[in-house]
């Protein structure tokens, strides 16, 4: 018996909660962040006046179980922004059951009602586990990243 | 013999040499774009309060010869915003001369000043001539874009 | 007999009505601005991704008949932005007919939806004709600006 | 024998001293706030990527003895963005050493550079004892506030 995934955008009583999902999703791309940086990125995703800048967290019963983080910019093609899906996290303890997917529609059914429902991402090409699934709710592009350094 | 190549931010007096540009960039990627477009975005691009929208023109005698476009926006990850190289182009009759490196360079020496020197962009990945330059100038990731539609 | 009063956001199709609205209401201040100012000024209120400058026009039968534009901004001691309506217009023939009221009350409109319900702005003490209208819509404050010159 | 004042951005380690300072602040306004406020504020203005929400802070030797916080928002009428100084306070032991003065100079210096000179701000007209400095470094103009509510 499993209680349901409730999701919800990130609040400033979150903060606890969404630092360990964080720093766990961060070591997955062998990274660690300064203090600072958690504490300016939390700020910024939880300024309720920032329409750039937008996240959301999974809770199953009391656990936090998955965020997903949310960039919102200018797109010289369109008239609106658009939606770069930046981050996205499940807890291993909760992967498959759905919630990855439920965070990524939280994010679409939210671009839509603001009107900039082009929404994209970057994954690396070797992760074939994600790719599982963004293959069934997106289209894989044919575009690469170049990064200045 | 040639004249020298001259860059210089876009402008009101560059609409109609913009737009030459800009539409044989788009037609590169088989995309045309309505008037309105055109319209709406070379206001955003030379809008001098605008610091999102960003955009440089490259001028040889008196040919446009080529044209760069950045998007800045937020980053989770960074205290910094980051930059991001939307489009670039060169003239065909100007290729090989230098003119899509130095637009390169423009926009990182702006990154550089304005305090946000992480300066990507996307590629295609069969686009090989564009590559070419850009493993010089750049590090080619094994990140690829997942796009919603 | 006359037409009902009907109230839009400005659109790029506004552009010659708008000017001359616009025109006649810096006079009333004794000012006039740069063409440029005028085309970007237009371009900024009709950029449909803008959030921070908005405009409305009024409409009787085919004739423009008022203006109102608001600027939004961040303000230290409110979690949402405030509504600072800039400049309001109606024309001399279409006084008395609460054209400038219902611009002011489209405004309050915008702002509650938009959860930014704060709004102000800035008279000159003297302007008897239109305090008689803020004072039934508005507050007055003991509140006077300085400027820098 | 007195040390130097030195007026520097506020950086998240004027937490506390900024909190005593704007409480003193609000309170001259008979208003305190609540504490997700102060939260909120501080986090606003010490996030080094904003640019439409500034702050200085006062030092003399070990004490804080002075704030000014500004708001960067568009105008309708200018190319460039305004300055809007929104709350300037020294503590009473500090006033008549020029404090105020120097924080009201700290900002026209910082507006200079950025281009958006056009600084102003709002007092209430029967505060005599800032307006005696106002007098000195800006122009009383014959603006007022309206209020919605």
């Amino acid at each position: 018996m499993t209680s349901e995934i409730s999701i919800r955008p990130l609040a400033p009583g979150d903060r606890s909660a969404w630092r360990s999902l964080w720093r766990d999703y961060l070591a997955f791309y062998e990274t660690d962040l300064p203090d600072e940086i958690y504490e300016l990125t939390f700020a910024r995703y939880t300024d309720p006046a920032r329409n750039d800048m937008l996240g959301w967290i999974a809770w199953q019963g009391g656990d936090a179980v998955g965020l997903v983080h949310v960039i919102v910019h200018a797109h010289g093609w369109k008239v609106a922004p658009v939606t770069y899906l930046q981050d996205l996290f499940t807890t291993p303890a909760a992967r498959g059951k759905g919630v990855a997917r439920a965070l990524i529609e939280t994010v679409y059914a939210d671009a839509d009602v603001a009107g900039r429902g082009a929404v994209y991402w970057l994954t690396q090409t070797d992760n074939t586990a994600a790719r599982a699934l963004y293959d069934r709710v997106a289209i894989a592009t044919d575009f690469m990243k170049y990064s200045r350094s």
